[in-house]
């Protein structure tokens, strides 16, 4: 399809919003849906009689493993809950803005949502990949736990809503892997010079390593590392890493990262759009995505420790461990990075000071949680 | 209330579900809902209209912190998204039936759903802790990925479709302590003769350690802790065992536990009960379960890094490990036990098959994923 077709689209979708807030009060009685009527242009009507459609534009390629095909499932599970009286449409970067332009597009109302990972807005405020990924930052679930149950939420509503937006967790990588890197590197010496595609708080640290840090969507990292602008990429891990074809191009596989203990998706929706739905949809949104926020984790995981093998059995990839002096001088510039955003302002600060307390907290209580668990379990456990 | 009201109240629960069944197709228009209708033993016209109303019953004391608010957030939240349409309404532990009668209760219709800890119900069949939480088991994620992504829904619903019942995940405690003890554990004898309050197939564990294993359900474990019936008592892990006030009868609190790395809590549903709803209101149940396995899990943690600070600092509980010897032998008998639950035949043999195998495989993952990543960070940041 022609970026022309999808322009268009956009207008049309942008329409259907306009005419969603009259449909607020009208949706308990929802009229039967026939099949293909959202689609239909000439159903001006269906937004007055409770039936809504939303856009979903998406960070991800077409069908792209993990994260774009958890949006299609989102997106399919609110229409399927709803019973179509809010049908959620998705678009892959590109076919209505690229990547990341999809934040503007929530803002703008020319999608009413979009599928992403928050720290991609990171030229936005600084203080955005605290609600995604920082560098020495949370696993999966302190990061829920700071999110649902630490306050996360709240900071991170007032920061969207500056813009005009909200967030729901809605996905969550797990531990990422430090990535793919043409050449090995055994000292702190071997990032200077070094092009590698990283995003968020963590590009700051690659810089002052002395290395060169861009940030490019999932669909553009390939083909760079194929072509030597970029020297090293990191992505998710083993499972999506694997589909990604990166083994083909480098070898020397690091993990895991410093950078991404866990990194959170998002579902951004357009505030007004948002406060126009009546509260059974809110739910239904809101609900759906934080059952994503579990399925995708578990499903990285589980597709992960599988993939581990298949990449060094059958692809000769070489699994490395980045040397001790890496780690530490990486985690001393993370705090440093971190701790600058509070001098940003006012809500920076209480963001700082949330997640910093809270990770204090965190870090005390590993010891007789996941981590005491699985550290006794592999010393008592042959796997 | 007395126990023979509440037997009425299950008659007469058990006639609308009988009814439920001619109310799947007619659902996508529900008439608009007059409050307070579906608590009108007077309105048996309700079900044919699409409305239904679910009992659920629970093995938790009225409004027990984490397990039993969780049930009532979830009871709320699929009445919330449904608009009504499935009315879900909590029975604390004793309201309909005795905690651990439950499953029964599901199984009869007596109730339509329950919430519960899937390892309450090893005497009917040693292999159904799998779902919930065996020793030397798996974490959070892990058992997560092995549910959804690794074949354990598939073989969760072949066993309790035999029962004529269903289970969806919808919380979990997170990794939990080793428990409270009279008296210190400075070696493997301390078990001799030692009486505990221990569920699933860590009960048979600590019996091989010379101890008595007992079962029993949540309200019932201060007061025999108290009189001392019982010397020790495992519950959950420092958020909820502070609310259940452990510390004022005894003072050493062991963990981590080798038991449960996780314990899954679930939604139990009768089978007929859920063949009978229309495809929508099943995505709601699914989904706000699983939202409910993402949240329970993330208070859990949140609360539990809380609550430390305050046993140690306010009411002078010492934490203590057992020592190596007692974790050792504790993770031996745990794979005994656990493999023999593969004798019982051949679903057994499957079940464990496929959990044992998708253990090896997330163990050698854990130091590319959240291991590596906690591990790290422990050593190269201060908390």
């Amino acid at each position: 399809m022609k970026r022309r077709d999808f322009l268009t689209g956009a207008v049309t979708g942008a329409v259907v919003a306009a005419g969603a807030t009259y449909a607020a009060t009208s949706n308990r009685a929802p009229a039967p849906i026939e099949p293909g009527t959202p689609d239909d242009p000439g159903t001006a009507p269906a937004v007055s009689s409770g039936l809504r459609e939303w856009k979903m534009v998406t960070t991800w390629p077409k069908n792209f493993p993990g994260a774009g095909t958890a949006a299609q499932e989102l997106a399919d599970n609110i229409t399927a809950m709803s019973e179509g009286r809010l049908v959620v449409k998705l678009f892959a970067a590109g076919e209505v803005v690229p990547a990341f332009e999809s934040f503007d597009a929530v803002r703008e109302g020319t999608a009413e949502c979009a599928h992403a990972a928050p720290y991609y807005w990171v030229a936005k405020n600084k203080s955005i990949p605290f609600f995604c990924a920082v560098p020495g930052g949370l696993s999966v679930i302190e990061h829920n736990a700071w999110i649902m149950y630490g306050g996360g939420q709240e900071l991170w509503d007032e920061m969207y809503g500056e813009f005009g937006v909200r967030g729901f967790l809605s996905g969550n990588t797990g531990t990422q892997m430090g990535g793919w890197f043409q050449r090995e590197i055994n000292s702190l010496d071997d990032f200077k010079g070094l092009k590698i595609r990283i995003p968020g708080l963590a590009a700051e640290v690659l810089n002052r390593l002395g290395a060169t840090a861009v940030n490019m969507p999932a669909g553009e990292i390939m083909p760079a590392l194929q072509s030597g602008v970029i020297d090293a990429a990191e992505w998710v891990g083993p499972w999506v890493d694997l589909t990604m074809g990166f083994y083909k191009v480098a070898k020397n596989y690091y993990g895991p990262g410093f950078h991404e203990g866990s990194t959170a998706n998002e579902l951004l929706v357009n505030e007004q759009t948002w406060q126009s739905l009546p509260s059974d949809l809110q739910a239904i949104v809101r609900t759906a995505c934080h059952e994503a926020n579990m399925k995708v984790p578990a499903e990285y995981f589980a597709r992960s420790s599988d993939a581990l093998a298949t990449l060094v059995n059958e692809h000769g990839v070489t699994l490395k461990t980045f040397p001790d002096e890496v780690y530490a001088e990486a985690y001393r510039i993370s705090e440093e990075v971190n701790a600058e955003t509070a001098n940003e302002g006012d809500l920076n600060r209480r963001i700082y000071e949330s997640w910093s307390k809270f990770r204090k907290h965190a870090m005390d209580y590993q010891p007789l949680s996941d981590f005491g668990f699985i550290q006794n379990r592999r010393r008592a456990i042959a796997s």
